[in-house]
């Protein structure tokens, strides 16, 4: 299932965030892709931390990451981080993400998640409540 | 100059917040206190970034950190920054900032920042509008 | 117990230790103290990664951090972090922990880490084999 | 130019590089990589804290990512990064950056650096000694 659903989520620039070089380090793109994604599961009730706990929880790890830098962010940007969820799949998901700085594309992502059991760490199929929450944002939002 | 004058911020807790243990990881809060700090100087008009890069702009820099941890946060948690300037001095200022999750003080953290030159990173007097700012903020508030 | 037990662990500074002000993070200098801690856990043959997964596993940490930064490392340092263990108590340890470039001393971290059960995360004593190692180690060296 | 030369840096994974799903957080892979190739160009007797400072100075900016994450490290594991450079051209360099722990594969990386001006973060070809010592150190060890 493919679709144009989109998500908008904030993020300001600290100086936790910059390195000497004056700019963003490049690694701290991707915490800010994983933000956007976990605000996600939250707007579709998903708690990370009841799946964590749950024996028969599930969590999402990241599998394949495709990152391209575009423009460099600085110290007190407000950026943010546009979310398509691309794929749906029966034990993963594939999301394009990219941040903007105003009209300024800074960085785009596209980044793999599988779902795994939260005790055994292994592979699983996203559990169908899940999947349907998914399923039925991706629908009614790609009109 | 002391005062009572306080300042809200809020921190999700994210994936690259916690730690194996389950929990928040201890270097971590220091950063949201530094977000915090951040956003009470971006209130007060003075733009970090501007700072650094003029010739004659000065920054903050901690120099003494003194943190308890009470209790640990968790992913997902919604936590808030609640911080008081304690002291005013030429050349540096002094934080007290608690962490508390609802009710719960999470962490109480004491921080002493000095002014130096963006240029030199040297010791340097707070600029007077800087001074003047955070000195009416606090006669304002301290009410 | 009292001792004046020290070790020494190296650390070198690269891009993502520092931030726009051309300097080491404040928050890092707390990674560097953690570090040289596991590494000294490592040595008396705990496990923390063993720890973590046993019933009845224990963890350290960390409830009390007192730091003072008295001069500013910078990209491509070489520092020592060198470790005291100042006590040895039941259920608690504490450090302290001094931050070297070459002669010229960085950071002084005071540290006090407690003892909680992997499992639930809660305050317990520390187990005899480890205690007795740590016991054992400062008696040794605190010739 | 194209060669086979490779370069091994050591890891050990620390509370720090981990989250609360046990394991290292999918970002951090990011930094081991960075720090490898901090190492190599230490190597080649480039002082990026000298470049960042010097007027006529270069820094190498991250411009693309492509990542794949095969098993997950966890807290103690002791990881290697493979390094090849993989492309040398005017304005840029290309790396394959394999982590292995053991004979395991974790991760691989395939990452691009452009060169660019200390000064004014713009692209800028790559200095005529750093090229050089680049281009014999591959020569040296493709055989």
């Amino acid at each position: 299932m493919e679709s144009t659903f989109t998500d908008r989520f904030p993020v300001r620039i600290y100086w936790e965030d910059t390195d000497a070089g004056g700019i963003v380090y490049h690694a701290n793109y991707l915490k800010y892709m994983e933000r956007a994604r976990s605000e996600l599961l939250a707007r579709l009730e998903v708690s990370q931390q009841d799946e964590r706990q749950r024996p028969d929880g599930v969590l999402f790890v990241v599998v394949a990451v495709d990152l391209r830098y575009h423009r460099a962010a600085v110290l007190g940007d407000d950026l943010t981080v546009v979310t398509t969820v691309s794929k749906l799949r029966h034990a993963s998901l594939e999301f394009e993400q990219n941040i903007f700085r105003g009209d300024e594309r800074i960085t785009t992502g596209h980044v793999r998640v599988a779902c795994v059991s939260a005790a055994t760490m292994r592979p699983t199929v996203i559990p169908d409540t899940i999947y349907a929450r998914v399923s039925e944002l991706l629908s009614t939002d790609s009109n």
